[in-house]
């Protein structure tokens, strides 16, 4: 029995996969599909979010975003989710009309330029815009954008409609998803064997931030799992459990609700030295994202936050001032120090890590479970957990 | 049988009056406190509420102000509140360590200077502060504040507590509040005498914004209620039932979440050329508001609303960026031609009027129930509905 220890879209995605292919699995999380994937804009835009110093990282995006179509039309099928237009796969609001990241001054049409000679030198396709060609593709733009580059293989999911259907599809095929939370990994003569149930706490858990109080699901606390193998997909979390170099980045995310789509594809830029990219929905929503703070395990929803998710959001689209605001929520991104994530088994038998993706959890889900099955050997050399020495 | 129609802080307070006098009364509301009540601040700030040029409305201000702690008093004790500190009333907050209104450039230096003038006249207690002094008195304020005007007798209350209390001590007293919406006033020979019950919506009812969905407490919709006298007091909806002049003003409020006060007193600036005030509750709430926009029944929270709270707030006091967002509400506010409310019977036998108080509403309740029962009648020509030609 595999357990997983982490219901976000990466660890839900590796149980689905183990799943399918007959495995014997089970999923233990308090509150799943709440942390960050929930606060996820689900860009998968491989090409667009790395800078020029990041070619590892960019290799596994455009290897992660390959995978997507045919993952998702598998899973809308396994979910049994109603068929969509040819747009929307299956009802996931799966898109791929591209990103257009927008300059404003001076500076940013040189990072622009940079990013573009770097992108074909690696034949990637992308396109250097002027600002009036910016303003052609979305006519919402500010006037003041005097250019873009636009990646027009790049995508964008729904991560909730992600969730949800790896929710479904793993109750239909019978898994186990255990509603607790995990105290600590069970060892035996060096090797982990099984997780550890907590005890239901007496407080709120404050360190969970946005996660229900976690509920044992009937099971009494301090109840053991036996498991042949413990995969470590807690997010942000993962350090608390193991010795993993992965930190929480808190991310404030937007979603605002609009009568007519603003922009038919995802746009991002650089206001006042942040970035901030707005991810258009299907169903009308507008996701404005996000804030990127080191503030430890807080997730609360801050009026600076906010202010500049407003402000920024507002020079590159001035519009969006008249939208309704639906939501706001903050999530735990799991940082690590080479941006890179956490993928394998380290020296710890009976432990494999599935961690550390960062502001790519949504983007290498169906990747990382991919590697797991030793499909991807190659990429898996990037995302050795053995390049950490602190790594148990 | 008197029925007040609306429940909000007007309705109730003029309903809780009618039943300590020993009348029998009704008040009818598919919502009670939802609407504006629910959203105000409840700043009870004659003094550092008007311009100069309305002098009628400080008059009444600063005469309703006058009836707070008695009211208050009296709820608490009513409604049966657990008893509270000196500076909190009986739990409803009511607070009075004054206004501190700051100014930062020269045209604002100007204004309090014109204001400070003609209190001063009026023999209104105000004071006239530096920049230095304001900090002195409100360390978290911006340097950039130039000068203020402090008003020490401005006051402030918990409106939602204010509107609870009100709801527990009628029920106390055994008044019929009837959770439905009022369709249209029953006439008989040119009088009214009652007030038709809506049916229950199919569809939700976009009118009436953040309210639920207008129920009928179990009685048949269409059901007529007689009544001796009717109180119209439906806020901004007040002209769907009688030919009244009062149109909804919107106003944006959000409520921020501070582990320590920020602030001891209620402070307010002009920032970008618009109002924003922060009032601080007991209980660490910092309220920011509001927005004034006239955009017919719409009560949604905006991009640009919540944009210029933020930016506005940080401008008066910089700190307010690391506090929580705690909840975001818009609510309709009664506005009238002259920014006086209508208070008073107009030219129909069995009609009275309870309404238009704009942003005064919190403020004024306790002045317009006592206008009701007679006992001002000098301030109540300033509110007579009279002086509308319109008016039936």
């Amino acid at each position: 029995m595999d357990v997983i220890v982490g219901g976000g879209v990466v660890g839900l995605s590796v149980a689905w996969r183990l799943a399918r292919e007959g495995r014997p699995v089970t999923v233990v999380d308090p509150a799943p599909a709440s942390g960050a994937s929930h606060a996820a804009a689900g860009m998968l835009a491989p090409v667009s979010e790395v800078t020029y110093t990041e070619a590892p990282l960019l290799r596994l995006g455009v290897a992660a975003l390959r995978r997507w179509p045919a993952f998702a039309s598998a899973l809308a099928e396994d979910a049994a989710l109603p068929p969509a237009g040819p747009e929307e796969v299956g009802g996931l609001d799966l898109r791929a009309e591209g990103t257009l990241d927008v300059a404003f001054g001076a500076d940013d049409m040189a990072a622009l330029d940079e990013l573009a000679a770097f992108m074909e030198k690696l034949d990637l396709p992308v396109e250097r815009l002027t600002g009036r060609e910016c303003r052609r593709l979305e006519p919402m733009l500010a006037p003041s954008v005097r250019g873009g580059l636009l990646a027009p293989g790049d995508a964008w999911v729904n991560p909730r409609r992600v969730t949800a259907a790896l929710l479904a599809a793993l109750e239909r095929r019978g898994v186990n998803v255990v509603r607790a939370r995990v105290s600590e990994l069970v060892r035996t003569d060096g090797a982990v064997t099984g997780v550890r149930l907590a005890e239901p706490p007496a407080v709120p858990d404050e360190g969970r931030g946005s996660a229900p109080l976690a509920a044992t699901g009937g099971r009494a606390g301090g109840e053991v799992l036996a498991a042949g193998r413990v995969v470590l997909a807690a997010g942000a979390w993962s350090g608390e459990l193991a010795e993993v170099p992965v930190r929480p980045v808190k991310g404030q995310i937007m979603r605002l609700r609009s009568p007519q789509p603003l922009l038919t594809r995802c746009v991002r830029g650089t206001v006042h030295g942040s970035p901030v990219y707005l991810v258009p929905r299907g169903d009308g929503e507008l996701v404005v994202g996000a804030t990127q703070e080191e503030l430890g395990y807080d997730t609360r929803v801050t009026a600076g936050g906010l202010y500049e998710l407003l402000r920024d959001a507002r020079e590159l689209v001035p519009g969006v001032t008249e939208l309704e605001v639906a939501d706001v929520v903050a999530g735990l991104r799991p940082g690590t120090p080479d941006n890179l994530p956490v993928i394998g088994p380290g020296r710890t038998p009976g432990l494999t890590y599935a961690t550390g993706h960062h502001r790519g959890g949504v983007l290498m889900a169906p990747l990382t479970a991919a590697i797991l099955m030793g499909e991807e050997s190659e990429l898996a050399a990037l995302c050795s957990p053995g390049r950490f020495q602190e790594i148990s």
